[in-house]
Order: structure tokens, then sequence, then C-alpha cells
């Protein structure tokens, strides 16, 4: 198929869209967010029939895509996202007079966007990603994920009702249905000018190989998930065995472990690992099984454990056995650091409730696993204040291996706000430099443009004299509003 | 040769430097602009024969380096730029109780830094992207361009002494000399964690590819020059034939055509082509010819001309013929927009004074021009403010296609300032939402990461509560201090 059509239409929107007024966009992105809700009784059993996933949890799903959908409407409402920089001229300067710079973000063009099958809203059709990309003024083309068909037309059509209820023109977003090969050609044509996934590292690779294989080649903003280790030191753990084992329990069977922040990967001191696996198999045995989100994925995950259970390095806490295409069932093995750090093959993330935990002497040990750690989205420390304090070397060497680091708490549960990262080094990401959750997501499809000597009534708002949006700029070195 | 040794002395220097203090930072850097005036003797007469520029222009260029290191010293010193937000806890929240989050950017690690030949000091040794990556955290290999060996290990030995005299690891700056195989070697290395470059777009181009197929692929920041097209509307240019003229020639032939933002591509009107092209031969004349940079960057910029010279789409107002192996002298041909249309090839850089200028008839076909360039550093638009006012849709378009759009003055002489964006769309450079130049270029060399629940002991001056820092912060949704 040729999709020449779509990507002229996307770029036409675009050159209108960009210079739409934040407030427009805004008020269009919040009709977005209620036809969501008018669709609500409707959306919510057909994204759980499609998904696998509970009611209950698509309801929470639901809220959290609206919610943020609000979240970028005031951001932009507001202004002040597009770092808007002004350096007035001196003609007096010497040798040469000064230019009047003004700089701010400006938006990339026509973005491709890949729903993922594990959020069919907050990460979908009008996810976080299609959201962010239209807040910061780039028109979507929309790549469906095929495990939530109907779910995806429905928002796609609510998205569609709200183009023309805002006036806006048609381009501004394409719903486009297919496999593969339809994702490889929206990658490759020359109108796109950025690409958003998130899923596996096998897809986010291979989009990001073809992304950077074109004649101009473009960002790929791919979120490909990462086994998300914590890290337990002794005394923290020695006072608290059993709740942390229902904390941990609780995060890696969170949506039959299959968000991107599930844990993994637990580092237990050799002295507790006894009693913890002990109350870690306690909790799982009150653990229902569930169903993935399609047999494909519950096929992937089986086949994964089984690869495993011919480590001999590895021993079984709780086996998983398939018993039938759909249910999961958690599953935990134990290995000794000493064989953990032998081969990186144990620190691949298996999608689903699988976690391996790493067994570890001393902290000479626990430092040479932080080492060999791959680029990951969350590292959660679980140590008292004191024990911490003194293991500066161990956070700082963390803090290079991931995008978010947790004292408290569990990775998953990935708050929409302004200090939120979601996003890390690679190969949890592309794009280190970027999140895929939370406000600064705008910033992703956005680059910034300096207008040198324009006429002041030619400006963008956000560049005028006169400040007419009311927003934080930088003006000569200094920041005020 | 074998650089694991440099790479790992660079990290271990990695993991203290990223926590020593902007302040401490800032001194650092300072004392690297005072070492550079104290061998201003010995420097320039060696950094202007080893480039065939003349002492003046090299004079000013260390002013500009200078200037430039204590931008980047002020910034660091005041904290600001690492975009510090928090999101306070709320343990009230329901269903779940609000983690405290709070982000800042973070230093990648270390960075390979390759200096252009162009300018020996402020884009090589202790230039922008030296600067900047020492001032995000992150320490430097840095790859000596062999066309200034000399002046570069001069300027290496002044920041080495600087690290010294600093009480720092001696693993955050190293001068690496060697050719195109040395260069890979750097890139492919796997501790690098970025790549800042600027030069050609064949180095550039083949930079970006090797990092991205490393197995940890890694960001490359290359600024690879484009033509920085000028275009003029009727009324200005009719109106100013003779001083438009001599601004043009000026830009195009200063530091002999081998700037970055020397403009390589004028349009004009039909109706003004014959006078402004006998302005600028008049122009023309009265330059000199003048040294290239060394006989490679000659022999290619002859071998460039003389392709085209076979074109029989062009008329020549000026040839420039090669009286010896390093003088040039500048050239200009003529083209109409409708054959420029047909082919690519005639909006490619030829690296020193050769300009292209293409007539157009009406708006359309200037349009058809503005849809059909390629992404550029720079675009100039030359207009009376009442004829910008009715060409909206062109100035939309062009602002797609570069990084800065000027409407007065000449595209070199690029302000070092807080709003200057030196970087573009594709193929001026590979990361179109960077810039080399002016102070966000720190920006390229960080990346966000987000500490969850981190006791405040803990958190990094920026993020604690009490703010020591005093630095500009986002918390809770507000700026404020």
């Amino acid at each position: 198929m040729n999709y020449d059509h779509i990507f002229q239409e996307a770029h036409e929107a675009f050159l209108y869209y960009k210079n739409v007024s934040g407030k427009d966009k805004a008020d269009f992105l919040r009709r977005i967010a209620t036809g969501i809700e008018s669709e609500k009784t409707t959306l919510i059993p057909l994204a759980s029939s499609e998904s696998n996933l509970p009611e209950g949890r698509i309801t929470g799903e639901l809220g959290r895509t609206v919610g943020q959908i609000r979240l970028f409407a005031d951001l932009i409402e507001e202004g002040s996202w597009v770092e808007a920089v002004i350096d007035h001229a001196n003609p007096e300067r010497t040798p040469a007079p000064k230019p009047d710079i003004r700089r701010f973000l400006t938006a990339l063009g026509p973005v491709v966007v890949f729903g993922a099958s594990n959020f069919p809203l907050a990460f979908s059709t009008a996810g976080g990603d299609t959201i962010s990309a239209l807040a910061s003024g780039c028109p979507v083309i929309y790549k469906a994920h095929p495990a939530h068909p109907e779910a995806s037309k429905l928002v796609g059509q609510v998205i569609s009702k709200a183009v023309i209820d805002s006036n806006l023109p048609n381009g501004i977003f394409t719903h486009v249905e297919g496999g593969i090969a339809t994702g490889q050609e929206l990658v490759k044509h020359p109108i796109a000018k950025a690409i958003a996934f998130t899923g596996s590292f096998t897809g986010g690779k291979a989009i990001f190989d073809l992304a950077n294989q074109r004649a101009e080649p473009i960002p790929v903003f791919a979120e490909m998930g990462s086994v998300n280790p914590i890290i337990t030191l002794k005394n923290k753990l020695g006072a608290n065995i059993d709740s942390l084992a229902k904390s941990f329990v609780g995060s890696l069977t969170l949506g039959a472990g299959q968000f991107c922040t599930n844990p993994g990967l637990v580092m237990v001191p050799s002295i507790h690992a006894e009693t913890f696996a002990i109350a870690i198999k306690k909790e799982l045995e009150d653990i229902a099984a569930a169903p993935m989100l399609h047999e494909g994925i519950a096929e992937a995950y089986y086949s994964a454990l089984s690869t495993l259970q011919d480590k001999k390095e590895l021993e079984w806490i709780q086996v998983s056995e398939a018993k039938d295409l759909i249910q999961a069932y958690p599953a935990l093995a134990k290995i000794k650091a000493k064989d953990w750090l032998e081969d990186d093959h144990f620190q691949q993330e298996v999608f689903g409730s699988f976690a391996l935990m790493v067994v570890y002497e001393d902290f000479s040990e626990l430092y040479a696993i932080a080492q060999r750690l791959h680029g990951q989205l969350t590292i959660t420390v679980w140590g008292e204040d004191e024990e911490l304090s003194n293991k500066i070397d161990l956070i700082n060497l963390l803090e290079e291996k991931c995008g978010r680091l947790l004292f408290k708490g569990v990775p998953t549960g990935v708050e929409v706000g302004f200090a939120m990262q979601h996003g890390g080094p690679y190969p949890s990401t592309t794009d280190s430099r970027s999140t895929s959750v939370g406000a600064y997501a705008i910033k992703r499809f956005a680059r910034p443009i300096a207008l040198q000597d324009m006429p002041n009534a030619l400006l963008p708002d956000a560049l005028k004299e006169e400040n007419p949006l009311g927003i934080w700029r930088t003006v000569d070195g200094e920041f005020k509003k």
C-alpha cells in the first residue's frame, strides 16, 4: 500500500497546526479526553475482552489516560514548556553589532506512533505518545496494535471527531491498521519526522535500525522495557522480610507481569536468601493464574522459562507450568551472584511474572553486579538510611544504569507528573535523553529554532517582545515572566 | 592500539567528576580559559601557521574560545541548567499514596570529541564541544584534528594542567592523536557514551552509522555544515542592490568560505537577477585570493567547481581557477529555478567560497524551491516588512528546514549566547534537537534521571528540599527559586 496521501495530508495539517495557539490545542486535547469518557461504557468491556485485562484494571487505565491528556492540555495552555529564550540586540557593540536572537521549541513534523499491547488505552491510540506528539504540534500517524483492534478503532474515532469539532484539518490524526510490513512502510516514509514505540526489544531495535538507514535518519523513541532490578540491603531486608516479600510479589505479578516496570531481578544478601525465598514462595502461593494479553505472549513466556530451566546454575523456588494457552503462573528461581556474573543471558527480560533472585555474599559482589547491569528503566534499592549512607559509590554507579532510582516502594505504578522519568540507558530505550511518561514527554517531538532579527509582528507569540502569553522566558540570561 | 586504559580511566574520573559541585567545575573551566590566554603569544602564531588562517582571525577566535568557556562556567556555577523538578509526596492520596519524585539532568559519561579543521581553537581541543561536555560533568576523550597538531597539543597541555591544578582525576581529559582508524576505535569503544563532531557530511555520517551499529548505540552530535540559503525578495533587493551584494560577498568569502554558515545559495527574483549579478561580480573583483586550510581542502574545492562546470544549466558569473595548490578564489554561477528544481546535486555544499544564484520567476517558484530545500543550519530572508507579512506560508515552510532563520544581516558570525541554535534538520546535523554553539550545547551530554523517595541527605544539592544552590526549579508544577 502507498501511504503518500496520508503523509502529505499530515504534512499539510502540520504547517497549519504547529501555529495553532496552545489554548486551542489544549481545547482539542480536552475534547479527546471528554470523548473517551463518554465512550467509557462501550470502551471498557471492549478493551478488557480484547486484552484479557480485567475491567477494573482497564477502568483505572482509562482514568490515567484522560488524566494524562489533561496534564498535557494544561501544560500547553500555560505555554512555558517551549523554553523561550531572548537575547536582545545591541547595535552599539564593537567590533560587530549584536543581533536580536530568539529561540524556542518548534514541532518536528508528522510523527508515527506504534501502539503497545500491554496498555490498550494509556499507551495506545490516545496514549502518552500520541497525545504528547499532538501537544507539541505534531500530527500523528497511528499504527494500531493488532491485539486490540476494535478498542483502537473506537478511540481513533473519538480523536477524529475531536479534530472535526475543533475545526482542525483531517491530517492531524490518522489511524492505520496492519502488520509488520505496514509498520515498516510508515517508518520509511520520507515525510515522517520521528517515531514513538512501546514494546519489545526486538521490535524497537528493528524500527531504530530502519529509521537510521533512511536517506534522512529520524529519531526513534522506543521504550523497550527492562528487568528493573531490586537491590536489597542486609539490615532493611532482615527487619522486613515478610512485608518486603509481599511488596515484591505484588509488583512482580501486577498485570500478570506485563508492565514495563515489573521487577524481574532481585539482589539478596546470602544471610537472608533462604528466609526471603520462603516468604516470597508463601506470597506466590496466594497468586491465582492470570490470563496474559494474548496466546503469543503466553507462549513466549513459557518458552523463555523452559530455556531457563535447562540452566544448571538456577535453583527453582517456584516453577510455573503452562496449563492452558493463555493463563500464566508466576515463577521464581535463585542463582548465586558469581554464576549470574558469568552470563549476560541471566539479565534478559522474560515478559511475564518471572523473577530471578541473585544471592550475593558481600558488598564487593553487589558492586560487581551493579557494574555488570545493563541499562534499565528503573532500579530500586531497599536499604535503611544508615546502610545507604555508606553505599554512595554503589548509588553513584546505579544512577548510570537507570532512568529512575527508587528507595521505597516498587517500580510498578509509574506516576504521571512533572518529575517522572520513564526511560533509561540502552537497551531499556533507544534514547535515554527522553521520557515516554510525564509532562516532559512532549519535548521528544520538538526542536529548538532561533529566529534572528525577525520583525516583532511575525514572531510567534511565545517570543514577541511584549510576552502576550505571559510565559516564563530566559531574557538576556535572566529567567522571568 | 588498545584504548581500554584511557576509557577506564575516563570512566573512573566520571564517577568522581559528575558529583563535583558546579562551582568547582566552573573554577576548573576558568583555569582552562586563563591558561589559554597565558599561552596566547605562542598559540596564535602556531595555530595561524598550521591552519593558514591570518593571525587576526585566530586572535578573534581565541577571544571567542575563552569567552565561551566563561559562558559555560557561569552557567554551571549558577546551576539552574539541570532542569530540577520536584513533585512532593502525598501519603494521603487515594487509591495509592503519591511518592516523592525528583528529576534533574545528570551527565551521560565519557564523551569522544572530534576537532574541526576550520576552527583550530573554537571548535577544537578546548572548543565548544569539549567545554560543554566538561561543563555537563562528562570526561572528554579528544581526537585531535591532524591539520593543526601542535596547536592542539599545546591546548591539550593547558587543559591537563588545569585538571591537575583543580585536583581532579587525570581521566577527565585525554588528548589522542591519530587518523581515521583511531577515530573509529574511539567511537566503537563500549565505555564511550556520546560523540561530538564538526566537519564534513562524509565524516559525520560515517561516525553516525558506526555509533548506531555498536552493541549499545550512542548519540552522535555531528554538525556537518550546509549551504545556508539566502532568499531575496523583490522590493528589499530592488532598493538595496549594492549594499546587499556587499553583505552577501562579505559573508560568502569570509574565512575563504570555510565557515559552516557561509551562504552557498542565493535566491533572486528574475527582475533583479542581472543587476544583482553585476553588483556581486564587482564586489568579488575586490576579493583577493585567500589560502585554504590545507591543500586537500583546496583540491576538493577546485574539483567540486570543475564538476559543476560541466553542468550545462549553469551560467558562470565568476570562474575561479586554481593558480596554486592552496590559494582559493571565490566563484559564482547562475541557474534558473526550474533547472535547479530538477537536480538535488545543485544544493550540495561546495566547501569554499562558491555560491549558486538561483533565479526565480514568481512566488510559486520560490515556494517550490523552499519545499525542495534540504535541512540547513541557517536560512536568511531579505525582505521588506511589508513583503514578509504576506509570505507567512513561505516563512512557515522555511522554519521546517533550518535551525536558525535570519531576517537581517548574514548567517556567518554565529553569536555565542543563550538564544543561539547552531544545528538544524538533517543533513546539516545528525540531531536537530541539539545545538553545538551557545549555552544549551551543554544539554547534549546530559539525560534526565528521576530519584524516587531518596533520603534528603543523599540527594544531589540541586534536588535537596532546602534548595542549597538557590536554583530555579519546578516544584509541584510551579517554577520557583
